[in-house]
Formats: C-alpha cells, structure tokens, sequence
C-alpha cells in the first residue's frame, strides 16, 4: 500500500482536522491571524494528525473527542517550526517564505508563543488531565531539545547518544505521544497506548535519521533546498558522527568542519559532502533507521489485527524508505 | 499597613515558593538554568504568587496544593519578560542585564519557551482540568495582547480602549487569574473566585496605569532606567492618549512623536516629556487608576472578613499610590 492511499482512507477525517486547523488559528489580529494562515497554508504531511487518528482507532474512535488531541499536536509542530526558523534565520521552507523572512523574527517569535498557548488551550477541552500532563510534559522536553541543538553546533566531541537524545525531543517524542495520546482519548487500554507511543517514537527516530540523510545525499529538488543546509548552520548529524569515528578520514574532516564553521557556513561545503558520502557513515545510518522501523513494528505487536495497524506498519515502511 | 509587613507574615509560605521556583528550573543543560536562574534571582515583587496566597485563604488554604498554582503563574511571568526583552531590545531590567544582552536573542526565545512550557506541565499537577483550562487560556490572550503592542507602536490614531485591551492581556489578566486559581485551587466557592478575579483585574488595570504614569514622571533613580522608555520604543500610554486628546497641544504633540519614531526612538525625549507632563493627561491618568483601584476594593465586598481580605485592600491602595 502507498501511503497516498492510506490518506485516501482517512480523507474525510482529516478534511474536517484541517478545518479546524484553520478554525484554531482564526484570531482576531491580523498579521498574527496572517502569519499563522500562512504557515498552515505552506502545507506539511500532518503526520501528527494522522498518528493520531490511527491511535484512537485501537480505542471508541470519536473524531468529535480525537480532535481535540489531533489539532494541539499539529499546531505544537508548526509553533516550533517557527521557532526554529528563527534559531536557523532560515528564509524558506518547503519552497515557502518563512514568517520570519516575510514578516520579521518578532512576529515569528509572537506567532509562535500564541499557537503554543493556543495548542494547549484547546486539548484543556478534553477534561482529563494526564493528557494535559504528557502533553505539557513533551514540550519542555522539546523546548531543552532545541537549546541542545544550539549547544552542540559545530561540536564535534558530541557522541552518538547526543545526537540521539536531539533527535528523540527534536522528532520523536511529538510522534510516540501523537500516537499514545489519540489511543488515551478514545479510552484504549493503557498498554495499547504504551505501544503505540514506543511506535511512534521508534518510527520517528528512524524519519529523523533519514531526514538528516537526505540533507546529505538528496538532490536540491528531492529536498527542495540545498543539500549540506545542517553542516551549514553547525548541525553535526549521525552519519558525520559516524564518519569522524574514522581515523583515516577523521583529520581532513575535522579541518573541514572547522573551515566551514570559521566561515560561518558561507562557503562551498562539497568537499565536505563528498567526505560524507564516501564514507560509511551512511550505510551506518541507513541500518540504524532501518533498525528503528523494525523496533516500530515489533511494538504493534500484541495489537488487535485491525485496520489501522496495517496501516501503521504501511508507515513505518514508507518512513524507511524515504526519498522525499 | 505596609506592604512589606503583608509580606512578613506571608514570609514563610513566600519562601517555599521561592524554592520551589528554584527547583523548577533545575534543568539538566548549563546555558538554560543558568538563564532561567538568572531571571529568577533578578527578582520582582511576586506579587502572583501572592495573590495566589491571598485568594486560596478563602478556601482549604493547602500550600502543598496552591504551589502547584503559584509557581507556574509566577514562571509565565518570568517567561513573558524574557520575551518581551527580546522584543524591546533592552539590555537590562530592574537594573540587571537582560537574557537577550547576556546570552542572545536565541537564548532568550527558547529559555521562555523552556518558562513557558515547565509552567503549564507544573500545574498539571493538579487533576483539575479547569485549572489548566484557565491558564492556558490567558496565555492565549497574552500571546494576541504582546502582538498587539507591535502593532500600535507609535500609532496615534488608537483609542481609549485599544489601550485598555493591551493592558488586560499584557498585565490585568494574569493578576486577575492569580486571585481567581488561588480561589479555585483551595476549593472556594465560584462566586468568591469570581470576586477576587474581578479585585485581580482592576488592581491590574490600575497598576499598568501607574506603571506607564512613572515612565513618564519618575526619575531615573525612583524606575531603574531613564523616563520615556516606552516612547522611544513607541509605546504609547493613557496619559499621552488622553493628552492628544486636547486640541491645543494635539499638533506639536504629534509632530514630536514622528521625529521620535523617525529617529527610531534614538533622540533626546525631553520636549515630549515637559508636553506630557504639562498635559491633563496625567492627572486624567491618576483618576482612572484610582477608579480602578476603587473598582477593585468594591470587588471584595461580600466576601467574608478575614485577614486576607484586609491583605488584599493594603495591596490595592499601595499599587494606588505607587512610586516605586
């Protein structure tokens, strides 16, 4: 099954999440209403949506009360994209203007403290409070995530357990609780719920990791930038770190990652690029996500044989082969 | 009654919550607590915090419970600065360098993203929904209230009440909550909660009146920094309102305020100060505060006779005659 297909399945469900969206954001203040329209409008795979959607099909699937989760989560993602965007001074994404690049980096920052906060106030909807409590939970991991991010720039010393710490609170965690928290609202047993946040952390382990393989070995229209945009702002990512295990590449490449970070990532990085893909940092990485989609989908089971499990297996293989 | 004597016997719970701030923002990465812990021993006048005291005594007064109110509104506080210092370029609050000028702009946005998001997760200690409901709700109107400040800089078409929105949500509201949950958390009776929200906004109102009042007359000594801040950033107060309000000072008043918004704030002030000063706009200013502070007394009546209550009328006519 493609995963085209498994949208075409939930098209209705997510048609009316989508509404909602746009409903969620509807305020008052025209560039706040604006710049967050226009971040919605930019698009993305609303993967957290569907997670979730997924999730609650283990428990009494009730949209009307799974929305509740499914638009937090979404907004919790584009919120952070913003601020991000600020860290990064990113111009684009997606082939999009950022809102800080159309707008400026305060009315990003502002744009991104309201769809938080706005986020938050909706799930408050749902009247039970270890949602509440694992959905607040999951943002301070993220936000230490990003300060982490800016710690280990250019940091060469970092280990594989740094990168891997990132990602989960970068990536990660946002997916397992998208899945665990549609089970908790729609009344799964806690152990499904268990399950399904282990799968959805696994799963997006391994997305992090063929994100930040792409951004080495993609072409600029597979990845709509350029490729090496992570070395460039100082982002050391798992096949770089495997490669400077190395000790025939580990000198030139360290001297590399100097020069590039002494130029403030303003400088022709294919010299660096081809260290990478030479090395064996990829296949390393490669196997390592693909190791993550088999934990994904050893998690589902014990899981009741429906639909909806089918479905995740369907992602968790797509996300493994990723090339988009 | 003087403040500092309210503070006295309140002292003992007031420096469990001061620990428990502490605590909060013990996190495990060096540039975040350090940041975190900066802002905290920056100090302030935990006026939330009291509140939260003050209107769960009439309730079940369990401190173990209302921490779990007091903390988070006082860290939302604390998180709303760090923000707004990034906004305002400043580089030092209450005489202290700010986040922003002793780390950065990134620093500062993430560590109130970290402020934020610890806040909300700490109040999901208590299984009560509404609560949750409640806060993260007025972040909501605290995040729409910060943008509006952008958008009326130097904008001298607003009106009375565009100014009144912008201080309910920038300072009313949060002080209006902190009453309101201290009330809840304590178990109180809805109509009390009601009354002491009703005393949390007007004595907010009043204080962000005096507040803008002493960025006009005050000195340097008596505010911490040199008067006219808000103009040169191009916040424009009631009193300057209320004074363009007047036909015969209204185009010399105007003309000054272009030459400061085109020399962007970097220009000697003292010509639109002696305006103001010389205007009715203050002394139109004072009454409003004092109105407010009258509303504020009258929201307490009703409610029993308590020492608390007695508190809370100290604290309202100081902010009244507030000059510090």
């Amino acid at each position: 099954m493609k995963l085209l297909d498994l949208y075409a399945k939930l098209k209705k469900d997510i048609n009316l999440i989508e509404k909602e969206l746009e409903r969620s954001i509807d305020v008052n203040h025209p560039v706040l209403r604006e710049a967050s329209l226009h971040l919605l409008k930019a698009g993305g795979k609303r993967i957290r949506p569907v997670f979730v959607l997924l999730g609650a099909k283990f428990g009494q699937y009730d949209l009307g009360r799974v929305k509740f989760v499914a638009v937090p989560l979404e907004l919790i993602h584009m919120a952070s994209l913003v601020h991000d965007d600020v860290i990064d001074d990113a111009n684009t994404r997606r082939g999009q203007l950022t809102v800080r690049s159309k707008w400026d980096n305060r009315v990003a920052m502002y744009a991104g403290d309201y769809i938080f906060a706005k986020a938050l106030s909706i799930v408050t909807q749902l009247p039970d409070p270890s949602i509440h409590r694992i959905m607040s939970n999951a943002l301070v991991e993220m936000s230490i995530g990003e300060m982490e991010q800016i710690r280990f720039f250019f940091h060469t010393g970092q280990t594989v357990r740094d990168y891997m710490l990132r990602i989960k609170r970068k990536t990660a965690l946002l997916l397992a609780i998208s899945c665990q928290l549609g089970a908790i609202a729609a009344g799964a047993p806690e152990q499904t719920a268990k399950r399904l946040y282990d799968f959805g952390y696994y799963t997006g382990m391994a997305f992090q990791i063929r994100d930040d393989l792409l951004d080495l070995c993609g072409t600029e229209k597979e990845i709509g930038k350029p490729p090496g945009s992570d070395i460039k702002q100082g982002n050391i990512t798992i096949p770089v770190i495997f490669a400077l295990q190395n000790p025939q590449l580990r000198p030139a490449l360290l001297e590399e990652i100097s020069r590039i970070e002494a130029c403030d990532g303003q400088t022709d990085i294919s010299a660096f690029l081809n260290m990478i893909r030479r090395s064996e940092g990829i296949s390393r990485a490669e196997a390592m996500a693909s190791t993550y989609i088999d934990k994904a989908i050893r998690s589902l089971e014990g899981l009741p044989n429906i639909q909806a499990k089918k479905d995740l297996v369907s992602i968790a293989h797509f996300v493994g082969n990723r090339s988009y």
